[in-house]
């Protein structure tokens, strides 16, 4: 099928299909779950699982960081975000929920600007990090582009090990009004640590971020029930379309570098176990999840969720508010066994059983795995 | 794709599209906000953001008109409005709403009929007018093509600079039971101001709209969640169809006269500030919002809303009710900062941010980028 | 676009229609509605308004059927319904509709099974169409293609002028289990009275309908949101589809007959005036009416609604309750001023407006407009 | 049309359908019900509706099967359920429904998972056999994939005439992690009863399992309401689809072999009688039925209903709670009269009249029947 539209004449659209548009159809072989494995290996770090969280304050904490690092996956802070703004964050954090679910949206969004507003703090974001580093995971820390180049340095003298520079949406060659924009090829080739940087949205700033040196690309702009990029800028970014597209542009810089194999990450649209495995399907290497963490035991907002853009002064683009129960505790969350039937618990042991009774045994095989979308 | 569809034996249809089916999609650098302009020019008149309101008492009243064209849009008033008909139009609006939102919808359709069953009077446009003109804005009024030659030139003696010839559908050419039907053509020819008509529904219309010597037509019916065209009527115009016709008109009318520049101005379906920045990317160089200014603290009708065609005396095509939440300054709901992250407010910085998000720097660029359907 | 589908490997399905799934695009000139025609003739019977009533019980009495005829439509009574079983309808029908609206469906269609399992009585019959003919409109009678042959002719006696033969699906040739199938063709050929015939599904059906020598062909099965043909059966017929199939058998017959013209009447899945129009420009001549009707206040039942299937005794297809609100004048619901925006009332005058904004002066013109799908 | 599209560069999915997609056309002429015969033949039986019941044991147990038997069909009971579990099943699913319609999931999880850890015994594996026997009933038990090696020969030993295994996906090759997988095709060769097996989900896998040698192939993974296969694992398997599908590899299979006829029985969202019409048409030949059964009022769990993977350990996929009245005598429930409109009972009366009113004879021409898909 064409897969160009005219919406009206001369003006074309693509078509582009969501998680929730496509399925997995099994077409061989089964197997036993015990026969797959899902881990992956970025740069030196290998991790059991395909997770990296989202650097959503509500979710990761240094603690919890610290634990997902030692159930498999690779867990990342926000160092811009409450844990590098105020000495007892957790507090802060308490504050906002203690607003409640049915609080006007505007008291919460004055209370999450203020919370916000504070500057970051390069000793608080130094604390936070040593905290990460005696846990001893693997220590990653988010920044913006906007905030890259100053506070990376900073951050790496901490001790961080990987980075993830991450915008709503971050193209290699951004257009800035004052001052230089950051380089993004030349900052990676000068740090010392294996590097993320999304989101992308496409093959094009997909292919431009892989030629930057970045160990894995980001790809979506981490959408979910709260985040409304869509709604107030009118960009949305159907996942099953943008990861195939990713995994494409993956493919190309592969053959273009002669072997340079770099790790696409999907994050956004991701809310059960169903979604993480259509995202590995659709070409993904590994997922980043914010929203289905809420259902953690020990996650700080205790259920509540807001994305980074929530808190945005001038264009909030997102809300804060109540989201998972957070009384599964994390390793059951990621690891079962399952609490409940619907696809928010064992999210991987889920993954690992979709791979079994499709006949896969590891994450690269099961990308090539059937899919269908609905007439 | 083919987007001709064969609904039955020889029976065809056209695929077509809304601003709902499509989303924006980011493919080039990014660049900042503050690196965007969202300024248009239509005749002599330069505004800084593609804003006209639609002439909707419920909305705009004269003070209203006055304070969108200092914040850089176009104010509209109705020229055979409340303001024409009422010696204190606010008092009558404070009647209808009076009815509070349980009341009958047969109650409200009969206080609405009477208020509008009143005769337009010429001293009291003349007075609307003047009111205008002394704000300093642009003075621009909405006629409909039944009275314009009447009104017309008594609303140009009392001071109009600009006139919107506007009804659900109009075409060039109308046949009429009695008397003559408007000749648009010599009609715009006669006068002075420029003159913005429509609305239009396809390439055909819009093309004899533009050859009438219009400044701008107006796509759409101005559809929205309290107009009810469709479902009275079967009359549907799928907005991002619409408006990418209409350019196509504009470029093939542009080529015709060698240069004569038509600007298309999108109404209906318009929500929120995804839906403003979708239609320009469709193509329109403007858009005429009436419903998502009941946001807005300064709206007469305190959050109200009905379309013109809600009072129709035999056949109404809308409904008044409650709609905003009239409690947003009007200039933080055009310009900022949002008080909320759904889209219904901070309308033309959300655009700003789109454009900027998707690497654009002006409207007429930003008419070109891409687009998706979903699947 | 090829619309046949593989829905699997070596089954194909025929993409189809409803009238939920199209639009109406004006793409010419306007008019004024007093400038358009809504009339129609079949056989010597000219009628100003393109309706003929569902043959239903709960919204077509006697009285209803002479008052539809006055007001410029076709009124048809069931001539097995209630009228023709019960010396005292009325009585029955308030009966069931006093179950309330919270009544247990099972109790419902018990009530209901044991009104209609009282045996049709030739004398009440003959009584009901006597009570028609001094009403002085055409008399119109439904009978089920079972019942034709033994009741037509003491109905035609009795003074029927026009007969319609009506089914859920009725097929040219039909195989019955015990004694002879009703062949249409003779039964036809030797009636004095023209014969609607019904309901056809497609263009095969409807050819062989219109070569029975009927005069007008009734398309769909009367879905509605009472009935429940899809949801027993998992027969479904896309009106949209439905009608321009027919409208194509009328074209090929007209053709093989050198100029019979048989009539194409709608009925299924008309709720609102649009649906009305929708109808129309798919290529329907007239619309048959049940539901709407529970508007009026003069339907026997009050506002309820129940089809003829609902009271099958083995497999009810149908259920029967509150619908409409039996508050509006049949002339206003059919001819206006409306009471409403929302299409269900001013039914023909909404119809003649949708003509007129699309520029067509008749029905048969209009049967032309331009459709749209949605994408 | 192309049935494979591009989700995104260079990775495709196939177009699929759900039985919800799709609707039966007539198209010829039509014929009584009386005239219209539902009986199917398997190896050596013979049923009067194709109907096989789904080995659930919230709506199956031993006496219902027999019932079953005796109305037409096949009863099939869950030869690893509660039945060869407790002494009492009865007592045990009376604890389960105890917890109430209110209860917490969790708290449902915690008791179906406790009841389904008890061993399964093969004296009362025997027992319930032995009433099955004593019933008069063709004796039919559905054994896992798992466990199909052990209890097989003991349940034929007991008296089993007919073996379904069944799993949610079961593929001819399996990789197991320990020991032996089963040999399905050695495994059914050395059984001196025929053997139904599933679930398949595609072409290939049908026919493999074909190869076998099984009498039957149940496509579709049993889902349902109350099973979550789709959101824990993201795999869906759409029924027109997978259904069409299976009856192609029936076709090569019977070229391939020139002769042996595997009967297909379709396990997966069907919910009405509509349902079953349209599974039938799409292909099958016969039907397992779980949900539906809750509506009888021999159903042992009094409406709730479970499928078998609810219980699952570590991943359950399917919760447990109400679904029908069972308030319908089984008898009525299957072969009418019909106690309500909405294809809920009087399953099988309702399609033979489908196959009536699509004008066929009996199920095989009706696989034949006319298919839509809404545009």
């Amino acid at each position: 099928m064409n897969e160009t539209v005219e919406i009206g004449m001369g003006r074309t659209a693509r078509r582009t299909y969501g998680l929730d548009d496509i399925g997995i159809v099994p077409s061989r072989r089964t197997r036993s779950s015990s026969k797959v494995s899902t881990s992956w290996q970025i740069d030196a770090y290998r991790f059991e699982i395909p997770l990296i969280t989202a650097a959503c304050d509500a979710v990761v904490s240094p603690a919890v960081a610290t634990q997902v690092g030692k159930l498999g996956g690779l867990g990342v802070i926000d160092g811009e975000g409450l844990w590098a703004r105020h000495a007892n964050p957790q507090k802060v954090i308490d504050g906002i929920v203690a607003l409640g679910p049915d609080a006007e949206a505007t008291d919460v969004l004055a209370k999450l600007q203020a919370a916000y507003a504070e500057p970051v703090s390069i000793d608080l974001l130094t604390e936070a990090i040593g905290t990460l580093r005696n846990g001893g995971s693997t220590v990653a820390v988010r920044l913006s582009p906007q905030n890259a180049a100053t506070l990376a340095p900073k951050a790496i003298a901490a001790g961080v090990e990987m980075l993830i520079i991450q915008g709503t949406i971050v193209s290699a060659e951004h257009v800035q009004d004052d001052g230089e924009a950051l380089n993004l090829k030349s900052f990676i080739a000068d740090l010392d640590v294996p590097v993320i940087v999304g989101g992308a949205t496409n093959y094009q700033t997909a292919t431009h971020l892989m030629r930057t040196g970045a160990a894995g690309v980001i790809v979506g702009t981490g959408s979910g029930s709260h985040a409304t990029t869509s709604e107030v800028l009118g960009i949305s970014v159907p996942m099953a379309t943008a990861i195939a597209d990713a995994a494409a542009a993956r493919r190309s810089y592969l053959d273009e570098t002669g072997g340079r194999y770099v790790h696409v990450i999907a994050a956004g649209d991701l809310h059960t176990s169903a979604d993480i495995a259509k995202a590995i399907a659709c070409g993904a290497d590994a997922v980043m999840l914010g929203e289905p963490l809420t259902e953690a035991k020990e996650a700080p907002a205790g259920g509540w969720f807001w994305p980074t853009t929530a808190a945005h002064p001038i264009l909030p683009r997102g809300f804060a508010g109540p989201c998972g129960f957070a009384d599964v505790p994390l390793e059951q969350l990621l690891l079962g066994p399952a609490v409940s039937a619907d696809g928010t618990s064992n999210l991987f042991g889920a993954l690992r059983r979709a791979m079994a009774k499709s006949g896969y045994s590891d994450l690269k095989e099961f990308q090539k795995v059937g899919l269908t979308v609905r007439g």
